[in-house]
């Protein structure tokens, strides 16, 4: 079979051995993959990750022994491949698994391949009202949903989402839906204009930022976006930290002391709700699909997906 | 009247002008005044603070002619003098009001002197029950009820405080009614006795530390303490900073949003609650003066205060 293959530099390989499947385990065949910031990272070298990337997917279960119920269904997955024994799985925490592997990040080979593995428990079926493209966009979207999971989001509150990439308008749609005080902070207008046309209120940094605001949510994960937040959010204000850093930015505890701010951060969240706003349309997704490559031309697509400006790079099987 | 003036240097002056009272604002006379690490830290310079130090306080209302019920009581006080008016007042968020001056640290004189100033709307009448070595404790004791006002503590939760100075041995206490599974780590036998005699676990560094920690109160106000707690608390646990740092730590971010950790700055607090906790006699906090001395000897009391495994230095007028 094919794989987009990780070592030291990225390999579209066309003879991997075909998987066997161990015991609780789906074999999926891929239908579509997105490209997501944390692949680019890890061809970038900072992860440590090395295999088969991937794991925005849509795919179908091939084959799934222990549970063949599955078998022929359309599905998503969560990325965390949990062990269900140790106190954070009883906890509820299964995404926080100490023993846990991380789809194409983490211990488990990815879904930028004809066929991968994942646990059966961790897969979603996908509504017949959810097409391929929205599908492959539940994992970021899931994502974008654990910041209500985490925090308390009012219509009163004054939001700003600081980040207008991938993340950041996905975040933005989902916090709209709460009916609070939203601006989105980016610098392309191009992509503001996607969350504008929803009725979402933007603004260009440059121009005057809002000042006084309950809840940051930082989703640039540049160290300037950091700061920002850090700008805008009052007294007692919250910071929801959505994106990874690369190096350890310096950080002034004593300021989040005097100004008692709560600084939250934030990963992976809840699939079937996700599902759910895309079957029911409450979020948009494709409009942030900047383009799609068959998987044969995937270190095209990688390329592309590195380009200032693109958004969601998708690959089709 | 006397006063404890810093501008370059500490300096005991015994010529200060009497004190003229503003619209709102009461004269009380010092009874007794606690030396903070706030107070010490100003004078090695890390505040920008020049005047009168002190705002840990007990004393007698001498004339208040807005509110002259106040008169002849003996009083504790915020030290925030806010202005009532602004979003953050109205919000109840008075302690980050824009517009307050803090007493001996910012913008207002403070209270090791024989008089000084403060609004009446933040004074609150000292039971009869509560001494004045032990009302002196109460602005502390206040800031460690800060903590129960921002994070539900419960029986189940696993709780680590890290340092044990004056306000970690307070924040122990605290949390320590919540009856949660409690430890205190520190470096210095002598003051985890303190805690042991009341039947809070402890652990000195170097021995094997908790792990899997829900909620760690950082009470050092160093970069080591915050990588402690860093590393004793849980995904999705807690740290609450409780103390100002110097400089800016270099912060792994990404482990923050890896492991989904809430920071939380936490400072002043409830004085009513902490009022009633010394009145009920369910905190101790007498056991933690290592010394007094007369005003006159503010000099040497401050030298005292700095010396190592020194807890809480008091003045009496």
């Amino acid at each position: 079979m094919r794989g987009l293959v990780f070592t030291d530099q990225l390999e579209l390989k066309r003879d991997l051995e075909s998987l066997s499947i161990p015991p609780g385990e789906a074999l999926i065949r891929s239908l579509v993959v997105g490209i997501c910031n944390t692949d680019i990272e890890i061809v970038r070298g900072y992860f440590g990750f090395q295999g088969i990337l991937g794991h925005e997917f849509v795919g179908v279960v091939e084959k799934c022994p222990d549970a063949p119920q599955w078998e022929g269904k359309r599905v998503v997955g969560e990325i965390n491949a949990w062990c269900g024994e140790c106190p954070a799985c009883h906890r509820g925490d299964e995404s926080h698994c100490p023993n846990r592997t991380t789809l194409g990040i983490f211990g488990r080979d990815g879904a930028m391949a004809d066929y991968f593995l994942l646990p059966h428990r961790v897969l979603y079926e996908v509504p017949n009202s959810v097409s391929d493209e929205e599908a492959v966009f539940t994992e970021p979207l899931a994502a974008a949903c654990e910041i209500p999971d985490q925090v308390s989001i009012r219509p009163q509150d004054r939001v700003v989402v600081v980040g207008d990439g991938k993340l950041g308008l996905l975040c933005a749609q989902v916090l709209h839906l709460t009916g609070c005080e939203l601006v989105v902070v980016g610098k392309h207008l191009e992509k503001l204009d996607l969350l504008r046309n929803r009725g979402i209120k933007t603004c260009l940094l440059g121009d005057s930022l809002p000042g006084g605001v309950d809840i940051v949510v930082e989703a640039t994960g540049n160290e300037d976006g950091f700061q920002l937040a850090r700008q805008m959010v009052r007294p007692r204000g919250t910071i929801v930290l959505k994106s990874t850093y690369h190096g350890t930015p310096q950080i002034d505890l004593s300021m989040i002391v005097v100004d008692e701010i709560r600084l939250i951060g934030s990963r992976c969240g809840p699939f079937g709700a996700a599902l759910r706003l895309l079957s029911s349309k409450q979020v948009d997704v494709t409009s942030l699909i900047s383009d799609r490559f068959p998987f044969d031309e995937a270190l095209t697509a990688f390329q592309k997906a590195r380009e200032n400006g693109v958004l969601k790079v998708l690959l089709d099987f």
